[in-house]
């Protein structure tokens, strides 16, 4: 990635080859989302998608906060200017429909990017800031972020992830509907007990170190077997064991072809041999 | 709910505002689950799915069980009465296959509901009581309570629940396929530990003082909310995520034009400034 | 089993009535999988499907591993003298398609086999030794083994069972996608925590007299409950909560005119009125 | 069927043994659809589905039309009287939900009862006559019928059948959305041509007396077979290949029991050997 | 669409009131496809989408022929400079993939917009010119096309709409299956018969004239009532039975309360009772 | 294949380069299925599936008949020998699903196989007759072929075919459940206007021809497009359209690096240039 490219609600930095650090940039507001973080959100990862340089993310949040969830004030103009001037009430769902479509292919990018995303979560992750957070590979957490599956206690449900996607990874479901239900507030212990935070962390400064740190070692891998991995992960996701096995032998049909597993093997076998374990982190693999 | 329905094999009572009560009333028999009480259980969740005032719901058993399964006698009622007059295996078969669909039907309709269930389970909660326990949305229990998940004993596979919903919501399926496999009891903790049970606590009155007590929160809550939550959640069991986004866009299209929002945005808004916490937990929302 | 069939790569003994050790026998080179080992596995666990005699199945591996995965030199072969012959980038595809095929079709016998299957893994537990495992119902550990979800580390993505099966029951998929991710090894304590072992026992011996003792309990249980719950709980893993009901009124429609139930329903009431716990255990039921 | 259930806006009869014929009874309007026709509806096919002497049910409209569609006045009612009392956008969007659930179950219930049912159509099959039609599994039509996919001109998208059940057994997509967009009035030929019609006749008389002639030598069959080939089709139109043929084999393991099979050996075996045709539809079947 | 976007591959018109006529405009390659028009292809579509003032679109091809397929210009010339780069198989596959996916959702785009699209045909419609024909809601055909499916000719199986979306809705799979496997060419009798066609006309200003009138007839209905056809319908070719009463039901819980309902029930009594066909035709909705 | 295997109630030859014509070879029961051939037909379409000469299948019956459905006597056979030494309800049903699905499996090889196959129909096709019709790609019937979807006549829903594959690609459903649920019997106009026959000849002979014919213009096409194109086709019949641009675009990311597209490509362009159609039927591929 020889020149990152710029954006007001976000901020692009790679801390270890082949890492990018993608930090929401509106510290202000507690990392409050927009509609401008929005779109930037979506361009970004979406040409993230296809940067050959990086193959590994970890999505943080500046300042004091992951993400306080949706910028209340967005939410408020786009209801009084936006669907103030519709009549028909048809016709202001339909409007509606388009804003959330919107808004969920912004969070979506982040699920369908096909690098692994991991998020470094500390202060208040907090209503779309779950969704957010639900969008990641891989979850770590400050010991004291505090949560909250906000989005009863503003009215709604929520729409743009934490009912969608998270349902397909939590533990348990009767404290995760508990949660759902009444907003109330919850710590990195309780996330970590439903599934949703995978390791705990004293500080904030710990918990993007070893994101980054993970991220790293990930982007040492083959890049084939990692992006491989994801998209059958995800594929998997969804359907049947008979298909995850059909996809899977029509996905490595080509990739069991390329070079990455010659150099593997060899490097796997130097290591077992001679317990050299550097072997294999020692190894170089071509971008996509 | 000006007047409360009277069952028979179910007591009913509001303990809070919008919060109901239902209790399994076969204390004689702990609860075992005969043709009435599958029936009325059916015409009560069903009732209370349209009732306006109601908002949520806790499900206990009365005196010394939540319920200890399907009742024996009305087994062997079935199998000398009713089989007994069918020559024909493959009719038999169909009437056979009837009752098991009434019987889903019944304990269906705790999960079809769309107000949140809370089960407070304590004493027994064995065969058939695992199936019903497995319909409600969150499941507290008293810590000595004994669990089994009896059908292979009795020399059938579980066809009301605990093979059909409990899959798609447990951690440890090593373990549970243990459970199933060989019937041996098992405590809360076990429970817990594979995601059947959300909380413990050290008596019967406090699970239930707890399930109330949540119950009474969840009922405080937007019901727009709430019960969209649940249909959301409920969707997401089955479907894939794309199919959960495109469904969630079609029902929030609507639902996001709701006044809660406002209330709930204002309320929050409020909270926040002042510290004031109390102020969401004040709003008054229409009944539904 | 009057006599036990013989492979070379297995080693098939009966330490207890109805309930069949299956031992990965190529001990020199830590069970490592090569072709015979797969094409065996098939025949094996296809026969054991239709061996009435056999109720329930334990699978470990002899000497100091469960599995090292697969064996390098069967892939090397394959590489240089089967596709080495192949000039077209398509055909090469389509015949590396069927052999990953061929060995999906391998593990799968083991997970489509309708007797409960149990492993018991000590030592190491590498590459496709996890995929091996995540075809079996019950999974018990050593404390000491060493696992390792090694293939993006031989730079290719999983394709017999990890990433289509294990998804499925996995509980914290941020630390699964980790260590999928980084192909580093983790211990039993983090298998359990992420729901990949349901039990971990001190030592080699203490696991493998645990699942088969196990196993014994449940070969004494109705071979006609048992294994229509596991085919009821295949199919649950892949349908939706109405499919599952679905399928099991239409089963079970013929599954309750079974002798078994009233056998079972008769021991049941002996043990709950006489506290002999013992009268369940002691029913004798037919093979199928 | 001793003594046939009355219906106000359905009238039944059995115009040959095990034959229901069920007409629609509001020739003065039409058959237009009001909500009690929707009530009696549902129950009517409820009930038949359970009715042991009925085996094939014959559906049609009395007077100068097969329906005209929902009653407008029934509609406007719906939205003066029971919306007009709420304010709030989402609840009455929630009420509509629920009006429309329960109309969808009407239609429904001929769908899902297990008997087939032939629509015998003629006049006019307008709107939410379609719709009904689209629930039967065998449809026959008067020459000079008239259809038209109404709904669009009334300013809706259909939601009782035609857009959720027909795309399902369409033939030529592009003329049937032709017929969606613009709400154009169509004949039978061009019904039939896309396979909404199976079979044209000339007169009204001779639909009905060619739906009851078929109905009853659907009756005459085993009732075991007509009803399981019923269930496999519906089960078959939303599920997968793989699907179709493990239910099936689910579902045949006990009907393959069935005296039926031998009585219809039997008389297969005479009729092939005498040219004796008719000793199939001599043999007599139990009801189930 | 106060003025149109310009693109050079295509040409945007708007022959009738909310019809918008979109021609292929590379007429002297017979249309054929490049990057180009794949990307402005994407583009117009997505952007015709959200115009308010279009209703309904009219896709056709300048000059001699609806469409000829792929530019083999195009394919080469990516072979050549952009996959003689990559040497490894696995890389060289996944560069594959991106550009088959971005083709995909330049056709894709077409399904998905939300307005009904009628392909009018005429000349040749070779390879991807069936697939792009596919992936609109109507075709109608110049009586003396000549169609092929010309992928298996070229060496490859067709991926961007033919073998995807057209079994979704082809009559007679035999013929289907015959021309895909032998790229024979047909006429439109023929495409009618597969139900791959809806309309055959006499010459190509015949076929363009019925399409656009059918255009503004669709374009003179409800828009909510015409484009929440079009995405039930879409949903419902993917979706189960019950899925799509489900989805219909949420879709019009909102839907139901436009304004458009009044008018047209309105002017559908009119009509009825007066003969005066035209009231329907004269209503004015608004735009979305 | 330098040496055609040999089977009993099957007999192969191989009338055109690359194309396999299989007989059933029972013509003295007049094809009549029994548990020889099911055996012997699995066999034959496995091996069939990778002969790498074989590239297109023609499937016929010898003598007067196409087949007659399954062979009464083994029925009997299995109803007398097999089930009547099992007392014991479910453990018949357990036996009777193993042979079901058995004969499943046997058929199911004909729709797995990855060659085209084409059904060369005459005489009789009848009961079991239809369902192995079913699995095949293409179906040219006799004109005066008798058919008869058999199965309810003789007391049984079919179970190998005719409800669970063909309802996928049946175009008038109102007519096929006719011949359903009636068994009656009917001709090839009517067989292909339900969409069961692709064409219909005058002769035995001329069905033959024409099916040989087919198969040998398919063979002289590349095997990678043809065979990519029946997996891309079967895939597509049981999943969304997402699905199947996903699946399709995994599978041509390797297939579109063969050779056989720059012959394809570069025939295609001199038959076009030349008005030489003959270039592209004289190229030569390779065997897969």
């Amino acid at each position: 990635m020889s020149s990152l490219p710029t954006y007001e609600t976000l901020k692009l930095s790679q801390p270890k080859p082949h890492v990018t650090l993608v930090e929401l940039n509106r510290s202000s507001k507690l990392n409050a989302m927009n509609k401008q973080l929005f779109d930037e959100l979506k361009v970004c990862f979406e040409q993230l998608n296809t940067e050959k340089s990086c193959r590994a993310i970890v999505l943080t949040g500046s300042g004091k906060a992951f993400s306080t969830g949706i910028d209340v004030k967005y939410l408020s103009g786009v209801s009084v200017n936006e669907l103030g001037e519709i009549d028909d009430v048809a016709r202001k769902a339909l409007h509606v429909r388009r804003m959330i479509q919107s808004t969920q292919a912004s969070l979506r990018s982040v699920d369908k990017c096909e690098k692994p995303v991991i998020a470094a979560i500390h202060g208040h992750c907090i209503g779309a800031g779950v969704d957010l957070s639900a969008c990641c590979d891989i979850r770590y957490s400050a010991r004291d972020t505090t949560f909250s599956i906000k989005e009863v206690d503003i009215g709604l449900a929520a729409d743009v992830g934490t009912l969608q996607i998270l349902p397909k990874s939590i533990t348990n479901h009767s404290i995760f509907r508990e949660l759902v239900y009444t907003s109330r507030t919850f710590n990195s212990d309780e996330a970590q007990q439903i599934g949703l935070i995978g390791r705990i962390f004293d500080t904030r400064e710990a918990v993007l170190e070893a994101a980054i740190s993970l991220a790293s070692v990930i982007a040492r891998k083959s890049p084939v077997a990692v992006q491989g991995s994801k998209i059958n992960l995800n594929y998997a996701r969804d359907h049947t064991v008979d298909d995850n096995f059909l996809f899977a032998s029509a996905w490595n049909s080509s990739m069991l072809m390329t070079e990455d597993i010659i150099k593997g093997v060899m490097a796997s076998a130097v290591s077992k041999d001679k317990s050299n374990k550097d072997a294999i982190s020692e190894i170089k693999f071509e971008d996509i």
